[in-house]
């Protein structure tokens, strides 16, 4: 399973909070409220949270996070790594600098494979990428720690920097070129346990989301599984800007992404059409199985 | 003003206190101690850290931080914040992704002027590097907040993960390619506000050092100080592994760095040869005045 939550998530009406506390009275913080934003941003996120004195843009989907934006991120961090931590995740940090052997084995190194990699060198010559997301390099660092069953399960997560070279990095905070990712991977024994922690996983998620305040906005959604199972689950708010369609069934408080709606899906979730609304949306967050891919 | 610490100084004999925190109960923790270091591993920090399951190498210089390891780091971390935020420091936080056209104002992109960038390039073509440091982008951004000398001083400082592409990376933690660094950078009214910060930042940094239990090895060192200042004041922790060379008075808790050795420097300092011994250190954290080469 390899779960995750985009933490470029808006999240507004902090200021007064924020302000309250004592090294950021407002008398005190550098920042200002500002009539415009750079002439070259063109997504309303980014260009409130300028203004707003949240975020800095340094190049296009590149922001940094000015003190009231860092304070909001971290409230954010802390409540996904409470939820994380009760379901039994160990928090570690990995690194931005991977090494093209062990991303050969699993055919991902290759532009071609994948294609939003940032890649440089190292003065000996060697490739190195910044990692777009880390099953590789997790699961060849689980492999010193767990030697037989008697040792999973296992729950590893961080928060980190992921790195995608975007061809296209015009939503502002929405899909950037460089973002924390807080990325959660589990280790099960067998696939009762690895389904058992599916669930609570999918229920942690939730959890967050509702003291993000995001829950009434937020569906949990059928997407495509890929080889290991029928489906993933994907976690899409509504928002007018979203770039993914989904199928919302609000009765049932469930969606079904675009890209498997079909009506075979629908009968086989039990769901009925006429209750059905298509709805934009945007991810923030998805689980899925990964079977044995990494692990082997 | 910069001030920097390296996040990356060892810290042991926290493993019985880490253990005691609920999520990381021994029983639970996925690491475990080991008898063997990577072959490829020679340094002794690094080696002793991979074996007490704190660290993990992904490649020379490049290490992943461990539950227990990400601990120590947290804690060192929030120490030095408190530090930082009581001399009036405000926090942001930069990005790895560095737009060329800043570092080229300061003539500090050139592969001539600065031997250890890693540089990448977007889908468009376009060079990025990532930050080794970052005065041009938070001079560039500070710009936009300070428009008159009523808006001075201001001090803001990140942790962030800073990039060096080292030649040679065979000390361990003591000197990679991907590490955490906390850097505060100053903007005053004018010299006699800067001195009186520059102090200020100095105790703080000793109190850093104290709390870190450092203090009694380390000392403030006497260092080449650039076009806007005779000296920098630099941190140094003896160490016999350590790549600098000081000589230590110890009566008057001060050393000189070998590169500024000299009978007149001595004379300079009002101190007495006859007093001074050699030793090994490593640089842990420094301060230096950059008058207005960045902000003009």
């Amino acid at each position: 399973v390899r779960l995750y939550i985009y933490l470029s998530t808006p999240y507004q009406n902090e200021r007064n909070e924020l302000l309250s506390a004592y090294y950021m009275r407002q008398s005190h913080l550098f920042t200002k409220t500002r009539k415009e934003a750079p002439k070259d941003e063109t997504a309303k996120n980014a260009k409130l949270l300028i203004r707003g004195g949240f975020i800095h843009k340094e190049m296009a989907g590149v922001y940094s996070y000015l003190p009231l934006g860092l304070r909001v991120m971290n409230k954010i961090v802390n409540i996904i790594r409470e939820e994380m931590n009760a379901i039994g995740g160990q928090e570690l940090y990995l690194t931005a600098l991977q090494d093209k052997n062990i991303w050969e084995k699993t055919n991902r190194w290759s532009d071609e494979v994948v294609d939003n990699w940032f890649k440089t060198k190292l003065k000996s010559g060697s490739d190195v990428g910044l990692g777009f997301t880390h099953e590789e390099p997790l699961t060849a660092l689980m492999k010193e720690y767990i030697q037989s069953y008697k040792d999973l399960p296992r729950y590893a997560y961080q928060f980190q920097t992921k790195f995608r070279n975007e061809e296209r990095a015009k939503s502002g905070i929405m899909r950037t070129r460089e973002f924390l990712m807080k990325d959660l991977y589990s280790f099960s024994k067998d696939a009762k346990e690895h389904e058992e922690f599916y669930e609570k996983a999918k229920k942690a998620y939730v959890k967050i989301f509702d003291r993000l305040g995001l829950g009434d906005k937020t569906y949990v959604t059928f997407a495509s599984g890929g080889s290991f199972s029928k489906y993933s689950h994907e976690f899409q708010t509504l928002t007018e800007t979203g770039e993914d369609t989904i199928y919302v069934d609000e009765k049932n408080k469930l969606a079904v992404n675009k890209e498997v709606y079909t009506d075979e899906v629908l009968k086989d979730l039990g769901l009925n059409k006429k209750d059905i609304i298509e709805k934009k949306a945007s991810e923030i967050g998805n689980i899925f199985s990964l079977g044995t891919r990494f692990s082997q």
